[in-house]
């Protein structure tokens, strides 16, 4: 760092020779954590503050460190800000730029305080707007989802297991279990939110400080909640940043089961839907192709996160406290971690609007499954058969049903009877009605209660999603 | 599963070869799954009231399953129950047994719900189990480390940052940032525990029952706090296995670290503790060996839990909706983990009352390090000298002080200010009051903020935690 | 371990407290490492075979080792071997009987060697015969997808990319895509067999030994290649574990691959194939239901070894030298990552042979997707257009095609000549032999060069994967 | 991509709208995969060396494009390449670039590949630089570790096991460990180099391709060992990124384990060496700090490769055949892995030859753990006494020596002798001769047989090193 401190270039007069150039490259944090300038910055001003309200500095200093701090933000933010290697990360880059700005007040900030709680506080600062910025974002893509469920309230596709189809359901509610984990997602940042939250600085390198110090003060400027109560944890704690990966890796597998979905329903046997052309590429040599480039990639960005965690929880594994230079290594993961997540929610919040569905397709392939098998077991069952044995009847008329290449409702009265003769109860209980239960519509009018796929439940579970929202 | 199903063994009129038995032993999940008997026969119990409650199945048949579970249960209890694989799972075990018991009544007891729901609906039963078994062991192992931490709240202890001498801090100020990291991990658990504890039961295979089911009573009769509010979601989600596991993953890091302390302070060059000898073993051919097994063993289970959260998230990356068999594997890692940081945790509740301190080692070790450097600096700031002037003049001397092979207060004042007389008005500031300063009592009493060193921070520290584990 | 070793229960006669029955367990090994049993077995008898010859033990001790051994081999065969925890891992159950059975000889069996070198062999010699099963089972495998390879090297298939419809394949292409996979697993094995195969056993505790012992000799017996140079690095490195998991996580992702395409292929809208009944399951619900459970829990079993390596990979991090209590940590994955492998490859080898082709579907489906359009543009370039013109003359004519709801070949040579005004030179290229070009077979049979899908060349791959197979 | 295929900015003219910026961001990799523009340039070349010799294009076009490809070579080299997300990555920007120079010939270029496999070419050519650069960086550093251990070949340091004090060691022995952990990784990366280096042009998009291409020419154009044998495979085999990033993960492993060793060496209480000054720096606030950041960060980045390979075998997970855009998030945890590799083991390589060892201190450290007492305990087996009780005997001797406070070579012969009376046979076996046995000089030199720590080993080790590097 400190190209300034000495004139033989040491660390300081302890060091009796520089680091080498190759250390400097692999020791220095600056090319990537001066994405922290503004909250140093911030976090800067806040500390110098309390120092002057404690009489730590003047109020000479602290008029200059705002004068100083105040040039170098513009400067930084018009892309003039001179970042060197020489001085290491970004906060050795901005203080020596404010001590060449102000002089000795420069110098006297640094007081009470530590570069090891100075990053924390940096870091949590950083990560907190990230996260406002996300739960904006998912509540926007809730917004795109929801309008999309509304339109399709109805719509019948088949509801799959085991990519067999299993029974009807309606694209809306397919469309709402997605909301479910995008309201669990955000459920989850809130709760990181809560610990991110929590003022390190007055922690300085390990110990605390000799200053009369008053860290409510600095936590109240910089609107945190708390401030964290032991200094030997608080700068040696990486919590926040392993738990912001988890919340990310849960969501972009979330996102990475709607992206598998987009693009089977894409497939050309599927023939579900289609995504706008912008949302798609082509091919460099086979002309007619049209790609899911963007659910593809967002399906392999999963892997991204899930290392990204790894990769923290494996840095933290075994440290002796308190701060050691391994957690230098915290943060191109977290910052990847939130850039991935920001880039994929805004992305899709658009994307969903330009889905084009096909529902005549849907139904189609409703015709495929016996989609409406459980429904002919439950009928039985409300005419008195144990349940059981109503599985075994329909499967034995399923069987049959396959053989003659037909659905159910296509066979008449007599052979559904003739099929269940071997299940003693069973063949008795089919009359005319039967059906009525066994069309796609019947079917899904039925399953009306709450989290149903009923068209009824589907509108109620938007509403009260859009309630949730306008909270 | 069904072997008692049909009479040629295949699992439905619909098969026409039974399964191998190479793929049975492949599919089925009995040998694991039966851990969660318990929480099967409660969730069906309530499935069963409902049903009855509703009028879906006769308040005989209710009874008759009643009484039928109750033998179950007992004969479960007293390990007289004879799991087969042939059986397949937990689920279909217990109601073959229960049909066996009582005939059809048995066979109605599936009405309006799925394996898919069910199983979903016993794992978090489960799993809600264990997290207040977690709670309740986090709460024991705190209380302990608060005793400790009270009796050494004075003794100090070299402060390390990269496992370099920084600077005095108390012992029990060191335990006490493991109890901060102990209470993040309680809050976690906590905030996982209300989402495992919402009831995906009525959500039948993925789409809702057909019959009139009342799942808010179901939800009450479970102590569940809310329904799952979609079917497909709730019966192929996961997420409350894999956020549980992240959580194991940060608490089981929190304890390699110390894990890492407790091997490094037992080590005999550190010589700072000896741990009771009923957590330690011996060499099978070096006889003088007095091994910390068990420290050692919870640092290496850091990566099984790790894995384990990477298996899950592996797994349910880019599944379609809604369950696959995929899900089936879910389990193992998620007994696993919570195994893992039940077992790890009572073990360290214990161990934690058999640490043996040897208070005089680590006064010993606080002279080798210049641990009150930053005190000096601190010092010639407040009579005036900038920090970054203060810090320069504080290396100077400790570099004097290395090659003198003596520590910082065994210099005379005039050789203190000889050292720093390159930094412009460093040396003029020392006065006799530096040696006061520079004592161990000295530094530590002097950081005194909160999150700060000083004994009575401490003290006040411990005293919040305690009220906090009280409520 | 030692409750034999004293009488008052402790490790030694250094311990003054025996280690409670937690720590016990906690700490127990034995409770999955007697799956080495054999392999300890062996490696102790390779041990006191060099000890006789050395002169270290006496003939006669030899000979009551062997024959203890022998007894001790058979009731564990026989099933009657009584495994305590008391005795902590199968090396300290099997030397305590050993003692109990001959005495004197038992105990000098330890002479000139640690628990440390003897666990690391017999991993080593189990790791060794996992690897040679897998490796014959890779073999079975590969010859059952040959077959059917070979069954299907003519039939077209759409070949995928994106999941759109790019170009026609053999489906035998397809399958020997999987034989290369394989091929690379088989070296990988080899590979990691290679450094398993290496003796650490000499190396003691971690320091060697001061008898005369000769490793070399040790090393024939057992059929190791070499003999672990290090002592230091012998007793800790579990390199070969991590090895052996990396190479399992490669093989079960490409089976992920395959297991995810029959599950498509599986599913009603694709209707490629059809797996035998008896890899499939049912529903408790919906008596329809034919799930392909197999090929879902394989891709689910990926997360499972997955998690392994990072278990065995965050394991090491970090430790220093040279063993420590955390290696025992690394047989649990270890044997899981064996079994998932080998249970899977033999599941496979049989699941294959049962897969039912319906190459109708496979035909159909190339309807859909302008497979062919890749060939029109060959044939243009191949008249003299540049590939670049020739790929956008193409692309307006799928356009086109798709607007009018037809598939390229369908369209009047004229027709396709007016999409292709606006490339400049393209319309005035095609002529009527263009229509032999847009055919399946034309397409497939043109790609005729190693490595492509012509059924000539797919043939030619058969033979030379059958021919390598048979050396 | 294909800003200039068409006028309205559409992929080609089968789309209706361009895609969005956010959409061109989010897609794009030019930014990254711009690293493989020299090998890009390569493989094109080779490519079209091949199409000329095969008549598919002319001597002219190949000329030009030879002389177009020179051009921007040197562009790119100088910096002076307008690198443009407009088309979308490093093959279409330097296409078209090719064309903008040389017209139609440019446009040619692309005949007979796609860009499936045209990546997988260069990402094999550029991956196969990087193993030949690491192969060369792991020599040197092992020259620089056999350097100093010859140094140190006789050097008494205590041998750690469960960082408890076991036998002694030397200090060569216990860097030659390293030495051989480092030859695995070299014997590893050269099994990947195999795989690696493998053609997949030629397989075009999926299939194979129409035109009569000449593969093995191509291959010996580019030194590749074979071409890969299928197309399918060959456009979606990441394989080789994996399994060297797994590679990487245990390199990495074993440097975490000696960076831990180096820390800990460097921390005050152990005090065995020194890191020379160039590879350390100070604190911001601490004014004595001399931090080890070097291995600090190395032991951090253990994290980082580990999360890449995780990464990797997440994104290949559950992908059908053949190419899908998932692949693209291959590079970037790749070519990290690499980097880092590569400059971890630059910047070792130095690191180790500025150690200071202080020997004085590690043999200080020998007398606090009873290093001996395996020692004695042999002593007594070779006079007779089996293993198991001459271990007894010897843990009762170092739980007296303990509680006197002094070592056992302190102990006067008749103290050691009672300490042993309990155990038959053992006392009486004792004589004069055993204080030579106990010195740490008797006991290194006593482990003399191949890989054990006598001096005389290690500098035949040294010798078996040296000359397998020199071949």
């Amino acid at each position: 760092m400190s190209d300034i401190s000495t004139a033989n270039g040491t660390w300081s007069g302890r060091f009796s020779e520089p680091v080498s150039d190759l250390v400097k490259r692999y020791t220095a944090s600056v090319f990537f954590d001066c994405r922290m300038a503004v909250q140093d910055i911030r976090g800067s001003l806040a500390h110098a503050r309390m120092l002057a309200k404690q009489d730590i500095i003047s109020n000479q200093d602290l008029s200059d460190i705002e004068r100083g701090m105040s040039q170098i933000a513009g400067e930084i933010e018009r892309g003039e800000f001179a970042w060197r290697l020489d001085a290491e990360d970004v906060h050795m880059n901005i203080e020596q730029r404010l001590t060449a700005l102000i002089g000795d007040a420069g110098k006297r900030l640094h007081t009470g305080r530590s570069r090891n709680d100075q990053v924390a506080t940096d870091i949590r600062l950083w990560l907190r707007d990230a996260i406002d910025t996300i739960l904006a974002l998912i509540g926007e893509f809730q917004t795109s989802l929801l309008k999309l469920a509304e339109e399709h309230a109805a719509t019948p596709l088949p509801g799959h297991t085991h990519l067999q189809i299993a029974q009807p359901v309606t694209f809306g509610h397919h469309l709402m279990a997605y909301n479910e984990m995008l309201r669990r997602d955000a459920e989850r940042f809130a709760d990181v939110r809560r610990r991110v939250n929590r003022l390190p600085l007055g922690s300085a390198a390990l110990a605390g400080t000799t200053y009369p110090i008053d860290r409510e003060f600095v936590a109240r400027e910089l609107d945190f909640e708390e401030v964290c109560e032991n200094s030997l944890d608080a700068v040696s704690d990486r919590d926040f940043a392993i738990e912001f990966c988890a919340a990310v890796s849960l969501a972009m597998m979330h996102l990475s089961r709607l992206s598998e979905e987009l693009i089977l329903w894409m497939s050309p046997r599927f023939g579900f839907i289609d995504l706008a052309d912008r949302f798609t590429t082509g091919s460099s040599i086979m002309p007619q192709k049209k790609n899911p480039d963007v659910p593809e990639l967002v399906r392999g960005k999963t892997g991204r996160v899930n290392g990204h965690l790894i990769a923290l929880l494996t840095l933290m594994k075994g440290q002796p406290l308190a701060y050691n230079k391994d957690n230098q290594e915290d943060k191109e993961p977290l910052f990847d971690a939130a850039d991935t997540m920001i880039d994929t929610l805004r992305i899709y919040a658009d994307m969903i609007t330009g889905i084009r569905v096909k529902a005549e397709n849907m139904r189609e392939a409703l015709k495929l499954g016996f989609a409406t098998a459980t429904d002919l077991a439950d009928y039985l069952v409300k005419k008195g058969l144990p349940f059981r044995d109503a599985h075994e009847a329909v499967a034995l008329a399923v069987r049959a049903a396959e053989q003659q290449g037909c659905d159910l409702p296509d066979m008449p009265l007599e052979a559904l009877r003739n099929c269940m003769v071997h299940v003693s109860g069973a063949a008795e209980k089919l009359a005319d009605d039967i059906f009525g239960v066994l069309t796609v519509e019947g079917s899904l009018a039925s399953r009306n209660h709450i989290g149903g796929t009923a068209p009824e439940q589907v509108r109620a579970a938007i509403a009260r999603a859009r309630a949730r929202l306008a909270k």
